[in-house]
């Protein structure tokens, strides 16, 4: 059986080719990363999970209209998804100062904003994913206004889903990074939304408890990163019966 | 010690005069009724479950910035809210065709709708809170044409968010029915969630099983409803202690 092809391999996940034009399996990795990599480890069950809860998330953003790339979880570590045209952006919506904002502006971490604010990094890891103002998006053509408008709206309803989802279980959605990609139907453009959702690219909070269960405890040493993310997964009914699977080679896809 | 003044009684609840100008007590009533009115029973325990689930509900929608009548919960049965002038409309939000909408298309319940889809009955009950167009609201002067707007909006987003809450906890969100308020701030008006958001308003399924978690459980004799009212409130960590408490009088609020 032949190998299939590497499209990407980024510090969390790898991009194969897929059993049909215009589709991509995504296998999520056990690497961990921080500080545009400069912290790295390898966390036992971490793709297990992501893959897991990106599956679920995805599919209950599809439920409520909002388009995804996800297709089909294929097994333990990879899923199926539509190929896209990535725009180079992380759009980072934010209901709480935490992270880089807080430092920014000096704000202590939790501190409630006024509104959910959507900001945008331009990815580019040799650049440290700066931040960067609409302006700059639209006058270098990585999106346009029509664009950015949909991006937002699809943005802000991610956000409240998200929120009501995590509030039903008891945690606080801080703030989360999407990635949205482009296809063309003919010669129409559609944004989707792509990459994953997960406590990777989310911060979650006890709402009790204030216990952080998101990268963070990788990024800032509070525990076990494992231990935080299956709280997430069985709070939500998500719960793979052996988080520490790893197929040993890529599995056939049908 | 003075009895508090009675301003209204509804089938589910009774409203009080509140302790300061503007405010209400709301009473949440064991009152079951359905068929406007046709069907009645007393179901112990229910309105305690309402109390506490609106309670949460509304509670979680001012943090994502929806503004809401809730104030605070004063016991096991009553909430002190914001009086406002209730827009005399059922603002009726649906993703899957059930009730009266399936009925009248001939359509399976259940079926998933293209898109959510937002509509209004006129609240009379002598009536019997007919359907109505937009178009009748604006020209009977119900509400303005910018109400709707920033109502359609304001459902819309209740929609995303109750949909996730429900899906963390394995619910599906068929439908749910709300009523809005308008308050004066100076001369300038606001509009806010008002009445209740609880198992009574909304049609809730499970998402494995498909069972009614809902007020159809008494609609249509499906089971105890105090029961499928507790299972949705556990699922949320929503859990009164003893739902069975009755206050012998109203509570005194300071
Ligand atoms: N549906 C998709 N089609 C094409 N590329 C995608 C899709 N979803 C995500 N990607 C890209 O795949 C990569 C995922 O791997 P990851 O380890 O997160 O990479 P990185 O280190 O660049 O963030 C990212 O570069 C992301 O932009
Ligand atoms: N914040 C509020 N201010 C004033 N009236 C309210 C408020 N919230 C709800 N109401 C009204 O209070 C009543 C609640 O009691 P309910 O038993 O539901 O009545 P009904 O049988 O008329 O539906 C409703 O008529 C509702 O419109
Ligand atoms: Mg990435
Ligand atoms: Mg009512």
């Amino acid at each position: 059986m032949a190998r299939r092809k590497k499209i990407y391999e980024g510090k969390a996940k790898i991009l194969y080719e897929g059993p049909e034009p215009g589709t991509l399996v995504q296998y999520f990795k056990d690497d961990a990363t921080a500080f545009n990599a400069e912290k790295k480890a390898v966390i036992e069950g971490k793709g297990v999970l992501n893959n897991r809860l990106s599956e679920f998330f995805m599919t209950g953003l599809t439920q409520i209209g909002i388009p995804t790339h996800f297709i089909k979880r294929l097994n333990m570590r990879e899923q199926l998804i539509r190929q896209v045209e990535i725009i180079p952006l992380e759009v980072i919506v934010r209901n709480f100062a935490a992270g880089t904002m807080a430092k920014r502006l000096g704000m202590e971490e939790g501190t409630a904003l006024p509104r959910p604010i959507v900001e945008f990094s331009y990815k580019d890891d040799s650049l440290g994913d700066p931040l960067v103002p609409e302006e700059y998006i639209i006058a270098f053509g990585w999106a346009s206004q029509q664009d950015m408008d949909d991006i937002v709206s699809l943005a802000l309803r991610v956000n409240d889903w998200m929120s009501g989802v995590m509030y039903g279980v008891g945690i606080k959605l801080i703030d989360f990074k999407i990635e949205i990609g482009r296809v063309w139907d003919n010669e129409f453009p559609r944004l989707m939304l792509a990459d994953e959702i997960s406590p990777d690219s989310c911060r979650l909070w006890d709402i009790e408890t204030g216990q952080k269960l998101d990268k963070d405890v990788f990024r800032r040493d509070l525990g076990n990163l494992t231990d935080a993310y299956t709280e997430v997964a069985k709070r939500l009914g998500v719960m793979p019966s052996n988080v520490t699977h790893r197929p040993n080679k890529p599995t056939l896809i049908n």
